[in-house]
């Protein structure tokens, strides 16, 4: 039997070359390791254009470590953090804000909408001690895509920082910081750069991390300190999940074999808009209007029919070799379909074959 | 060519099987993984016998995000901890400590010399503030075993609480809750277990993790929250890393294949015994006396002639596929050999037919 096909935000379908590179084993303090490491933050550098301004510091953990991480070393204690919030990731980064101490405020445009600069121009106006600007990229929990250099545009008027998870989109979205202005964008492994799971890294402005010696929560999330480290020794601070850095190393080696960014988002996008006409097709609708749609994962409304049940239709399409995703939305119920991974349209159209065969099995018209 | 042979305290050498199953990508919402998840939990309490009372909370990471998240999540705010300290691991304890801004003292008995009972004793009896004691089992930066049983006595009749850093020792050396008063014991994948960096555990005690709701310093490392999420949903509460997951699985049912706790202490005390024998043929001297040696990492003075020189010697070994591992301590040169791993004496034969022939290219007598 084959693997099942993950239609998921991350943990998601990665390459056999990819997972193949993790069947050797890495000494953490060998220099061929630490070479491997060197290369994979340069060509993470390259991928914002950061060359001589911005550093990549790799951590341990999973992409919300990254992003706690980045916060708490470079907000600083008397800082405060204004979180722009359209879904739970917005939410998350306020919540891990308030848990380490620092004041933080959020606002908030519901689940269904783009942030909107103009708010996010009158609350930096109206509260001045706002020192930084965090902002979801993609919010996973919809798909929406948020406006990423209007928001920094006004965050730099304001001569505040911008933090950017990036955690859905890097990779497939291009961020360019010869474009846009700002402190920190935070990713991980295992989205569209087609790693496994096991480590976020933050691409910071040098200058900014500089200044940030003792200001961390933790120990284990300080980001200046793994930094300074690295810098000096070559190494990670404390133990690296070796064999998920060769896999990212190899995954990367594929992103560039197959044209970067540009080539990346153009499968993406053929893999959504294959999924939408799809699920269109068979009476699905997807949530959001086409021009917020990031290709990256689609939020589908749940069929109005009684015999309909998430669950069930998981398992079913399941069985059939594809691992869907459940809605994540407070008020509406959706479950969602991702377009990313090492996958393409005739994946996207098996995908859709085995939920046209289940809606067919549970009895809903599709 | 053969991938070298890992001497290191972890990440070291794994087997093929354990390195095979990370060829599978695993959805972390899907109900397999959940399960995989759940017998590893379920494995990991078993092997300090501690089911019914303990519970096993799985963390991303490196072991020390296990370390700092254990004290953040079961020392109280206005707690004190008290790190009995004999090398780097136990003053990393204090340092993680002292950076979440807990109240912290060191009892520093120097990297020479196990932690004296009698001096915890003492320490406990003057100080009525301190609540818990953090002891590192085998501390790595020489290879000392710590002296558990009667470090946890004490702290038991002042009813004070133990923590335990069993990271280099879990799974070899045993640890049973029967036997051992303590509150919790953290470990990781990648070390006596023999899984592959990304994760560690902390067997924390129930009732204590129960009282510790919003205790932590930190989102990520919120190790009341990671169990509550785990327990009321089968997730881990942020991506987990389901490749590192899946490898441990694997690697503990080697474990119990090859005859559990006992077989494997049996295996690496056979290593260790081969590797000091053979060091000392060739006339360097182990670090250590016998009797504080844990059979895990073999620290060895460097040979005292004028052409030493460990980068020299450690790129030597390496040509032959060995990889050995530098030093710690502050005072005398060493470097330092593993015994761990998937390893076994015939591969401790051959290590030493490296260092030997390294040596003898170097001009140095062996």
């Amino acid at each position: 039997m084959r693997d099942a096909l993950l239609l998921t935000p991350g943990p998601l379908t990665t390459s056999l070359t990819t997972k193949t590179a993790m069947l050797r084993d890495w000494g953490s303090w060998d220099a061929d390791f630490n070479a491997m490491t060197a290369r994979v933050c340069r060509r993470l550098v390259s991928l914002i254009d950061g060359e001589g301004e911005y550093t990549c510091v790799p951590l341990q953990g999973s992409g919300t470590f990254a992003v706690e991480a980045a916060i708490g070393t470079l907000v600083p204690r008397e800082g405060k953090l204004l979180v722009l919030a359209n879904g739970a990731y917005g939410h998350r980064m306020a919540r891990l804000t308030a848990v380490m101490g620092r004041d933080v405020e959020v606002l908030d445009v519901g689940e269904t909408s783009p942030v909107d600069p103009a708010r996010v121009d009158a609350a930096l106006r109206a509260d001045k001690r706002i020192t930084h600007v965090g902002v979801i990229h993609c919010e996973t929990s919809t798909g929406i895509l948020n406006p990423l250099s209007d928001v920094a545009r006004v965050v730099n008027t304001h001569r505040r920082r911008l933090i950017v998870d990036a955690m859905s989109s890097f990779g497939a979205l291009a961020i360019s910081a010869r474009e846009i202005d700002f402190d920190a964008v935070i990713a991980s492994a295992n989205k569209c750069l087609e790693g496994v799971p096991g480590m976020g890294f933050v691409l910071a402005r040098q200058s900014s991390l500089m200044q940030a010696e003792g200001r961390a929560h933790s120990l284990s999330l300080d980001l200046h300190d793994q930094w300074c480290y690295l810098e000096r020794t070559g190494q990670w601070r404390f133990t690296p999940p070796t064999h998920v850095v060769a896999a990212l190393a190899q995954a990367l080696d594929q992103f560039d074999a197959e044209g970067g960014q540009p080539a990346r988002l153009a499968r993406y996008q053929a893999n959504c808009h294959a999924l939408q006409e799809g699920l269109r097709a068979m009476g699905l609708q997807p949530f959001l209007p086409e021009r917020w749609q990031a290709p990256i994962i689609v939020t589908v409304h749940a069929p109005a029919h009684p015999a309909w049940d998430f669950g069930d239709f998981y398992r079913r399409t399941k069985a059939r070799g594809v691992v869907l995703y459940p809605g994540k939305l407070t008020t509406v119920e959706t479950f969602r379909v991702g377009c990313i991974g090492a996958i393409d349209s005739s994946d996207i159209d098996a995908a859709l074959d085995a939920m046209r065969r289940s809606l067919a099995d549970m009895g809903i018209p599709a």
